[in-house]
């Protein structure tokens, strides 16, 4: 087994997380044709304690806690390690400069991705913390790719639906209507493609039901990280 | 937080072990009331390697890996341990007696469960190294229960089974249709409940689709976790 193990810091959310593992073992066996997968290991957070850190800005504190996990995937052999989370990557220099193993970072697939696709103006949505951080925006403008948000009030309205409504084993259909609404919105201003920077919107607004084109940050995220893992 | 943190010994198969993630953080939120979970640490295996150590009969190679596995969690500070499989615990004792942090057994909350049903004879459906090892006939014997078994050529078609169709995204009928049979022929042969004794068969039969009794082994082993979790 030449594969590379792998270290997922997840929980935030469960669905989320799930969504990384299973697409993680299909993609690997649909890559090889073979049964055999790489071993995985799987630290799921506490939300109530991450959604503390993210509500103080307390940035040492969540890196912190996130440096002693990456420091247990490394006790544990694990070859790189990677957050199934959007908003978890505000602490990711901190992080990555602290720990041993190379780390897999979504927000560089996805820009890496919007330059592959010569996009030169993309919508963001997600939570608060992605929308108001800059964390897509800042390096997407170095790149020369400029950024279009939602209004404030509909800043506020995903981040209660990511919250509520995207937890539901059946999202409401006026939730969905809304999310497709924004993004339509985010189009007419000018963007090309919408980032769904949350790992959990896909389960309410996705590229399957979506009429303009969307960057699923899972899902570029879980092809960098098998490109990495089977050793391409 | 009090919670204790949990190690999950998974990925044989990984459906059974996204079923015991979901269950435990269901179970904490029905049994608390709040959003605070257990953090929880999945570790992962290839399921190709593990087959082998069974095909094998390779108990110490696989003890070996598990320890090795265990041992991580420890280092990660979990409170206790699990494997999420009914086969692994043949290895179980090899496993208890060298890692320092309690591991919850499946099998002896199963038995503890049909000793609480008062039961006096069960079925045993699961791999073939579950129903030809005696890992549930020989403790049920001795508090008294007695066993029955599927037929030779029954049990080679549930591995079969095991490792085909109920790996499936929809699981064909007629494979549902025959499990339930044979949970049938155990009643008719005197059992007064059928232990499905692998993760893996609740996507075929369950107690919702089978008319006899059964006792579905993650289920308990769930609840068993929680108690020892959430500090009973």
């Amino acid at each position: 087994m030449a594969y590379k193990r792998i270290g997922i810091i997840g929980g935030v959310g469960p669905a989320a997380t799930i969504l990384y593992y299973q697409l993680l073992l299909e993609g690997c066996r649909k890559r090889t044709g073979g049964e055999s997968v790489p071993e995985i290991v799987i630290y799921s957070l506490d939300i109530t304690q991450i959604d503390g850190y993210f509500k103080k800005n307390n940035l040492d504190g969540l890196s912190d806690k996130l440096i002693n996990v990456v420091q247990g995937f490394e006790q544990q052999a694990c070859d790189l390690a990677l957050f199934s989370c959007n908003a978890m990557h505000l602490a990711y220099d901190r992080v990555a400069e602290r720990v041993h193993i190379p780390m897999i970072n979504m927000i560089d697939a996805v820009v890496e991705e919007a330059i592959r696709q010569r996009l030169k103006c993309v919508g963001i949505m997600g939570t608060i913390f992605v929308m108001q951080s800059g964390l897509y925006s800042d390096i997407l403008g170095k790149k020369g790719i400029t950024t279009v948000l939602p209004e404030p009030d509909q800043q506020e309205w995903i981040m209660d639906a990511i919250h509520v409504d995207l937890q539901k084993p059946v999202i409401p259909e006026a939730t969905t209507k809304r999310l497709l609404n924004i993004a339509q919105m985010l189009v007419d201003q000018g963007a090309e493609a919408v980032i769904l920077g949350c790992t959990d919107l896909p389960a309410g607004i996705n590229k399957h039901n979506c009429p303009v084109p969307v960057l699923d940050t899972t899902e570029i995220h879980v092809n960098a990280i098998l490109d990495r893992a089977l050793g391409k």
